[in-house]
């Protein structure tokens, strides 16, 4: 079966395995493996590394991987993490080609830990290496279960065409277990652990190379290396291999727990989430989608449309699906007048509701057939969902037959069943036709949403900044750079800024003439670098509308400050044109320590931070995508001409996005944060402001350009 | 078994059963409740009624309920529409006790249906009717299986002491059938259909009175009779026995499917869900969580804190549990010192992440149940989800018997389980041990969120509304009021107002002493009962700072709106005070179809349309509530002092919450729809002031008053 090539052989369909740590005692977690992999039918030969022992299991045992004398393609390490790096010595100089180690203690142990790891790539020299803290390898289709998991007591492995690539070791026994139970098989099953050396990347790119893997499922919580993801995500897309993730860590607090597990600094959240996006990965939300996608991904590419339509002989088990559909954002489509016309030349008389309720009296193959095979060939929707009652628990020819031969010409429209009852027999019938089914309304809505947000891999825009804004940067000295500095690299992008002026920290060179250059009203605020949130410092000063009113204010706001932060350094006031906006916005730019440069649009003030209401894009971006992000921004419904309100200039703002974005393509990608908060959108046609902002630079240790250089 | 009397023994447990159109024909569903009835050990006369035949499946046929000559206890309609009013008239002349008819075209028919089901009613005079639309009755712990659906064809019904009131149908098999699937079993069963007679009210006070019956669960679409429904709740919670209810329609269009599905007008989604939380019920959104409940709420009342403690052996399958558990809401409580204290002096080092990971290391009977017992023992938090992993797959005892263990001694903590692998065996051995137990982290989460957020019944405050409200109304004419109408009327309940005048709709009367009265800056607004959205209709006029301003703003509303509504009825222009706030509020009164009086709170302008950013309870609401309610609604954080904004008065918003909410309380319930938008929030101590409001009334035919006196 295997067809692997190269180190992918070697890993999951080795020649010989070493088992370096083996025990020979029954209930010791590293007696296990040698007995899964016989159990499951691994032919070739094993050793057992143990000095202790002469015999284990009835094969021979070695002091060491050198004593073996053959050659070994893999072998587990399964000693203590105090034993790792002598037994990578050992795997190493006995010309081993990879090694999994169990242990954990390395990158996810501080300091200490990572230096450890570093230490085990010297030494292994050559061979490759998987974990620390992986769990193993299964690969059902060669019957090799290389892992101490108990989830491999299961008598058979079932096989099938997806392959899941883990970040967490316990999960993938977890899905092992969850799949077997319901008849869904894999191809390959790695845990990555760390990924010191093998990454989720090369692996990927193994199982794109794999013929006998169709999908490729990811549990992961962290990206560790966004370029060579990329890169195996684009190379996936292209070769018709979906790339399905569930990300752990979509709360905060699970967040902070996946880089408190793995040792990995997760990026944000959202970050996350919108790479995968961009690089057409299909981000499902439950790990029962995880299993259940592949069918309705295979032979696919990304939606044209989003219209979803539902059928059903049981109103009850339709709504619940409806209701599923609706709350992940799903476009509920009526049946238009042509297939309504069309089903009445059939005899079938249905209403204009949205959910199409066949009721007790449509569940005959002929009826529920010929409603399916409509909604497939109408041009009212783009994703059909078909509502199994009653019939499938004791009827499930019968409940299943119209349907199977509905989607028995591919690839068609995508086509799913929701089965209401306990079914298991109709759930098999379904699976083994490769049509995709699911079990509960949430899985089947999470599917289906999973589905219409996937998108071909973003095209990057032609990707440059312009000269000037590299040169302002280069003048300014330090980390971060103050408002008014901020505006200078903001203005050289090209982005309009509110008129400004600046004050002397010292109130005694403030003359009239001067206080009134911008004219009247201004704001006043306090620039320092050292103050991030001048509202609470009482750095800011609204409507002053007149050179006294400016004086005093002026004067307050330095008292108050001087109060509040008096080690703050204090670069004087700033002064600005009170400019009316129809909204403000808050453009943020940031280098993710994870997937990198992106971009975010919100509303400005506190909003989006209640709501959570913003719009997220890996950088650089262009105007189209700019667009996008600004109509996926709830409260910018109010310059987008809701309910009547008078537009305001979107075209402007995006052009500004854009220009944020290209921060990314300084050479060296040198800022860390840059946010203008607010940008002032006016009304249509007559543009926008920026008016407040800063910039923060990478720390150079974290800039590759200058690290490669150095 | 049964220990039913009076109408619940006829309708669950009758002594004898007539089966009005059964057919001995095998494969007509009309042939089925006979042969499930006997296949579940019915042991009592069963009378099919059908003209056509002398005998059925071996018993005796008659042709006619008449015919039967003994008494009879329940009779099951299965005839069509068209024959149901014949056979309910047969069946009362019978002396039949109660009655259940399957066919559906009544009240979900239009005004022909109502009709045929009012007649229904008078045709059954003493006899009483479940349905019309009813799937039946299934009655595991008496074996009476009175029904038509094919999940019957099982071959045992598993009992338990969860009753289920269904008002579909076809949900009633399909819970039933996956309840049994995993030994999930049930009490009593019943599909309430249309509820022309019995009501699920009705059959919730006899589950009151089933000593067998511990948890009421409800699948339900609408309340039809919002007192009969708050009666049953507040008395099922005085007994002790929860009431769970998964309510279909969370979606708009899930909303509008329910009534078409039923005939029956849903409440508005969110009024029902307040409504039902205001009484004391339990709301789950998944349907697992509804089966998976019962155990959880057992022997509990409703939690006096929020902190949910989670603890594992696998992060992977922790996390994900934390993951939904904040997604729903969830605190998750860090352990404190005390509790890491506790654990190292029995030997065991927790660190004070959220999740209390104990790694593999922890898979055994003495860490696991240590740990255990302390978190039940902690004062830190209120909750403990104890997520279990591989060992629950092979070794069910040794996962299970920590957590039998220290759940031994009821009522505790509450406590649940979440099994992260597929591990029937260990499942259902915290099934039989009482032990809530869940299989995914989603409904792990709803369950924990759904006790969370479980209250004892709200009492109604002291109900009263001033008389000068009530005074107020009369004097003024017709359905809707203007403006200025509405405004003495809110100003009679006691909300501040802004300063306000009115200018006649002839501009020729306008003179400078007039138009300055308020002072200035002031806002000009068309009064009109015809238009709803001054906005869009050029009706408004902002920050007119002089009577010249006023002037000509007064005039420009005049023309544009005579140009966009030449039809509306023009009562004048309306002048107030230019108002600082704040926040601007919007506080609405509404008597739901379906609850009745609602009182809700939401951000003024677009955002809490964008939102659904807004709080509703069953009003009249008592000051606390009122608070409640203000702490709700997300972006009034601020005027609570989020991020160092200064405070707003809340105390005098919940105070208006209160006045406004008191509509409920004046006698016949007039008022249909209240609106005061906005509200201006001032600082703390400032007060409120209303800006703008409208008041329409309930139709006379809506107004129970008017009826009774009619």
């Amino acid at each position: 079966m295997s067809a692997l090539t190269g180190l992918a052989q070697a890993l999951m369909a080795p020649d010989s395995i070493a088992l370096i740590g083996a025990s020979g005692v029954i209930g010791k977690h590293t007696s296990l493996p040698q007995r899964f992999l016989r159990s499951h039918g691994y032919a070739g030969p094993i050793y057992p590394v143990n000095p202790g022992r002469a015999e284990i299991f009835g094969e021979k045992a070695f002091v060491s991987a050198c004593a073996i004398g053959q050659p070994v393609d893999h072998a587990l390490i399964m000693v203590p993490t105090a034993g790792v790096e002598a037994a990578v010595a050992d795997c190493a100089a006995a010309g081993v080609r990879c090694a999994t180690i169990l242990a954990n203690g390395f990158a996810e142990a501080g300091a200490a830990g990572l230096a450890r790891q570093q230490h085990l790539l010297a030494l292994a020299g050559g061979m490759r290496l998987l974990g620390p803290n992986s769990l193993g390898i299964i690969n059902p289709l060669d019957g090799v279960a290389l892992s101490a998991n108990e989830v491999l007591s299961i008598p058979t492995l079932t096989r099938g065409s997806n392959a899941l690539i883990s970040q967490s070791g316990s999960m993938l026994g977890a899905l092992l277990s969850r799949g077997s139970s319901r008849g869904i098989g894999f191809s390959r099953m790695l845990s990555v652990g760390s990924e010191a050396d093998i990454s989720l990347a090369e692996i990927g790119n193994m199982l794109i190379d794999d013929e006998h893997t169709e999908t490729i499922l990811l549990f992961i919580e962290t990206i560790r290396d966004a370029d060579a993801f990329a890169a195996m995500a684009r190379r996936a897309y292209a070769a018709g291999k979906p790339v399905v993730a569930f990300r752990l860590g979509r709360s905060d607090i699970g967040a902070e727990l996946g880089a408190s597990h793995t040792g990995a600094m997760i990026g944000n959240g959202a970050a996350v989430d919108s790479f995968l996006r961009d690089l057409g990965v299909v981000r499902v939300q439950l790990i029962d989608t995880l299993l259940d996608m592949g069918p309705l991904l295979a032979g696919r590419r990304p939606p044209s449309g989003k219209r979803v339509s539902v059928m059903t002989t049981t109103g009850g088990g339709g709504a619940l699906v409806v209701d599923s559909l609706c709350e992940r954002g799903a476009a509920i489509a009526a049946p238009d007048a042509a297939l309504i016309e069309k089903l009445a030349g059939d005899g079938i008389a249905i209403s204009d509701s949205p959910l199409i309720d066949l009721t007790l009296a449509g569940a005959n193959a002929a009826t529920y057939g010929a409603v399916l095979r409509a909604l497939m060939d109408s041009a009212h929707c783009d994703m059909v969902v078909a509502v199994v009652g009653s019939s499938a628990q004791f009827r499930p020819d019968r409940a299943i037959e119209p349907i199977a031969a509905a989607c028995a010409t591919p690839p068609g429209k995508p086509t799913m069943a929701f089965i209401v009852p306990e079914a298991e027999a109709s759930y098999t019938l379904l699976k083994e036709a490769r049509i995709p089914v699911f079990r509960t309304p949430e899985a089947c809505a999470d599917a289906a949403a999973a589905y219409l947000d996937w998108r071909a891999p973003r095209t990057a825009p032609p990707a440059s900044a312009p000269a000037a804004a590299a040169e302002a940067l280069a003048r300014l000295p330090g980390e971060a750079l103050n408002a008014a500095q901020s505006r200078s690299v903001f203005a050289a992008l090209g982005i309009p800024q509110a008129g400004e002026m600046l004050l002397d920290a010292d109130p005694a060179g403030w003359d009239d003439a001067s206080l009134g250059r911008l004219g009247f009203p201004v704001v006043a605020k306090i620039l320092s670098r050292d103050i991030l949130h001048k509202t609470e410092a009482g750095g800011i000063a609204l409507g002053l509308g007149s050179a006294d009113a400016l004086r005093s204010a002026g004067r307050l706001i330095l008292e108050r400050v001087a109060q509040h932060f008096p080690q703050a350094r204090i670069d004087g006031i700033q002064v600005e044109t009170m400019e009316q906006g129809l909204a403000e916005v808050m453009l943020g730019y940031r280098h993710d320590p994870g997937v990198g440069p992106t971009i975010t649009v919100a509303t400005g003030g506190v909003m989006a931070e209640l709501f959570r209401d913003f719009s997220i894009r890996t950088a650089p971006v262009g105007v189209d995508t700019a667009h996008e992000m600004i109509a996926e921004v709830k409260s910018l419904a109010i310059v987008r001409g809701y309910r009547g309100l008078p537009r305001g200039d979107v075209d402007a703002l995006a052009r500004a996005i854009v220009a944020l974005s290209a921060l990314a393509c300084l050479p060296g990608q040198p800022i860390a944060d840059a946010e203008i908060n607010p940008v002032l959108v006016k009304g249509e046609g007559k543009g926008i402001a920026a008016v407040d902002g800063l910039i923060v630079r990478r720390p150079c240790n974290q800039n590759d350009e200058e690290e490669t250089t150095a």
